[in-house]
């Protein structure tokens, strides 16, 4: 078998005719019935489980490759634990209902035209992503899913879990008569990566999924159209007539529950009128998980009055920034109008939240807050495809095309219209 | 007022401050009620149809500053009937339904956390346009409607026109107390395209529409998020069980009811079993309309042999081209196997159409051919929002995300999950 081997991803001089062979392959998928693509997932999710030492002996080579004080490490790491979990996950993504073929309008038009339009696959969606082996399997599960063939280009350093995980998808393929290039795993090469952004002929969707930095390459370099799935800049805004009880365990639950997620609380923008009050109930908690804090000028005076251990003076930086760590930026405000400001100015539009005891203010936040996710008294750490109830999500859009928020597989469909005549002519 | 002089709009340095002013006016045209956009529109109406000859003696410096012999001066041309045309496309698209508001699902997240996805605006819509000056009133028409800001960026060749229409617009926007940024006609200077195409923090999505070479310049050069309205190479494929009347007439009504248009037929692919019987049936119409063909070399020879005029041998080129003229070229297929791979090699993917007897195979071709709008038995001039039910469109989508087919009020909105708890933190 001429795709198992992890040299071959390295040597090839262009890659056009793997994406010619995904986008023929496509078609394969896409006329699958709803059932055989459940099945196949349900095959692969029983073949994961049977090749835990092989899929654990793929993963060994890029595990010794790392140092051990990279933080990607952890993300690479595959355990058994983790195997049995992609293959519950593969089990949970064939549950799903079908995508396609929803009749999303029907009409008839002049003189018994008849008008239908109904949701397809897209086609081919590449995804471009960085360590972590899982998404290779979740990727995989939702394109085929909803009947579409995939482009993986996954980081170099995780090439040979990858490739071990790619032949099992592939035998699973193969078992139900499906090409194998439907699930395609591209060489690591850089310059491949320029040969995927412009491919416009067989590539219908690219998602770059990891550091901002990948996001603005593609960004800047892809012609396909593309889903940002980006960073996540989060306020928390405490309005005065908070429960400040509430205030206090949501702002913690948002910080410290998961601090290297896009949904994690960035800045905590905080009442004047409620600051001195509120600010040193925060104390304790945040102490314990060695919270260090940017903090504008009034919030300095009280935290320093507090005694708060890791604080430092906020600079302009510090707004608008993604921590992804325990660490945060405090600004204070008059009110409501220079809070909605303040996070109009500085939100990466992922998800916000207001904590107030007021309905009518937090009805004008729901209102007014341009992003993806905006929540009145509970914690930013629920936008997620699966706690909003969509199953496995490829990433969280902060673009307002096609989908915003979670990308689960619901949205991995384009549209078509559909029309049958008699011969019917426009006059 | 300092809006109003075509002067006004060479001469700045940079267009980030007008950008900026339709951002914070996108707010105010959000928060505006249903009635009060539908209002707006209908006072536009009027206040069009009392200013026609203010209209038509700005529409007059563009005009004298073109070329009789410019192909675009028809375009650029404004007559009374035609601004009488205007305030009528106002006044239906006033009538068309809101499609902000729009709960899309509502579902009860753990312990009673409420979760409701809506659609909403999308803020600033930015459209860059060549010579029509319609275009001006039925952007700011449709994004008005929908809730959103826009930002107008129409040919040199138009700005005279455009800087009265925009004045009126303006007025109506007034009335209401919204400001006039709200729409907002940018500068002709070439430069300050780059910085609209960059403008991600201002501009939410960009629409092209125009020349091949317009759309592809925005593909290349934009952060913003587009939405290509691009090209139509569109196919009518005669099966060899068509009933070969109607193939004749939609054939023909494809090629000649408006050949200057996306939708109209660019390739006949005719099956080989019919082609001697049914090609020489096309040459009274295609004659009579001055048809010139671009044939393959089985074609040629049945055209030849009829006595067809305007005959040419078709190159590799005149495949996948869009004639948006009185030509066409002409392959003969094998049958349907053939047919569909012609038309998935050379389809643009906006408008495609099969003749046939054979329900099957039409079921066939609408299942397995990618494109926008797929027919069976009709003439691809539908694909039109206007024909599809959906009022006045921007343009017709030839990508996969967010909008396929006609781009219409409909889709000028985004999705925004909407979040109530009461104090709810994840475990």
């Amino acid at each position: 078998m001429p795709s198992t081997s992890a040299q071959d991803y390295s040597i090839v001089e262009t890659i056009i005719p793997l994406l010619e062979a995904a986008r023929t392959a496509s078609v394969s998928v896409r006329n699958l019935s709803d059932q055989k693509r459940s099945e196949i997932l349900l095959h692969l999710a029983t073949l994961v489980e049977s090749s835990v030492n092989e899929i654990l002996a793929g993963n060994q080579p890029d595990l010794d490759a790392m140092p051990d004080e990279d933080p990607k490490k952890d993300r690479l790491l595959l355990t058994e634990a983790r195997v049995i979990g992609l293959a519950q996950s593969l089990r949970e993504v064939a549950k799903l209902p079908d995508p396609t073929g929803e009749i999303l309008l029907k009409r008839e038009l002049q003189d018994g035209l008849q008008l239908q339009n109904i949701t397809t696959a897209l086609g081919v969606v590449g995804v471009i992503y960085e360590s972590r082996p899982n998404v290779t399997i979740d990727v995989a599960a939702l394109c085929l899913r909803s009947g579409n063939a995939c482009i993986l280009r996954g980081g170099k350093e995780a090439i040979h879990s990858n490739t071990v995980l790619v032949k099992l998808i592939h035998q699973s393929l193969e078992a139900f008569g499906v090409p194998t290039a439907a699930v395609t795993l591209l060489p690591t090469d850089r310059k491949h990566v320029s040969e995927l952004l412009t491919a416009t002929r067989y590539v219908d969707i690219i998602i770059p999924r990891g550091s901002d930095g990948l996001i603005q390459f593609v960004r800047q370099n892809s012609l396909v159209p593309t889903i940002e799935t980006g960073a996540g800049v989060c306020h928390t805004y405490v309005e005065q007539s908070a429960d400040l009880t509430m205030a206090r365990e949501i702002v913690v639950n948002a910080k410290v529950q998961r601090p290297s997620v896009c949904n994690a609380l960035d800045t905590l923008v905080v009442d004047a009128a409620i600051a001195e009050k509120f600010l040193p109930q925060l104390k304790t908690e945040l102490e314990a998980h060695q919270v260090e804090i940017f903090a504008d000028e009034t919030s300095y005076k009280i935290f320093e009055k507090a005694g708060y251990p890791m604080l430092q003076k906020a600079t302009e930086e510090d707004f608008g920034r993604e921590f992804l760590d325990f660490k945060c930026s405090v600004k204070v405000v008059a009110g409501v109008d220079e809070a909605l400001n303040h996070i109009e100015k500085y939100s990466s539009r992922h998800s916000e939240t207001i904590v107030t005891g007021d309905e009518r203010i937090g009805e004008l936040f729901l209102q007014n807050v341009d992003a993806a996710a905006v929540y009145v008294n509970a914690s930013t750490r629920f936008t997620d495809g699966g706690q909003f109830g969509l199953g496995a999500e490829i990433g969280i859009s902060t673009q307002k095309l096609h989908a915003r928020g979670p990308f689960a597989l619901e949205k991995l469909v384009t549209e078509k219209w559909i029309v049958r005549g008699k011969g019917h002519i426009r006059k």
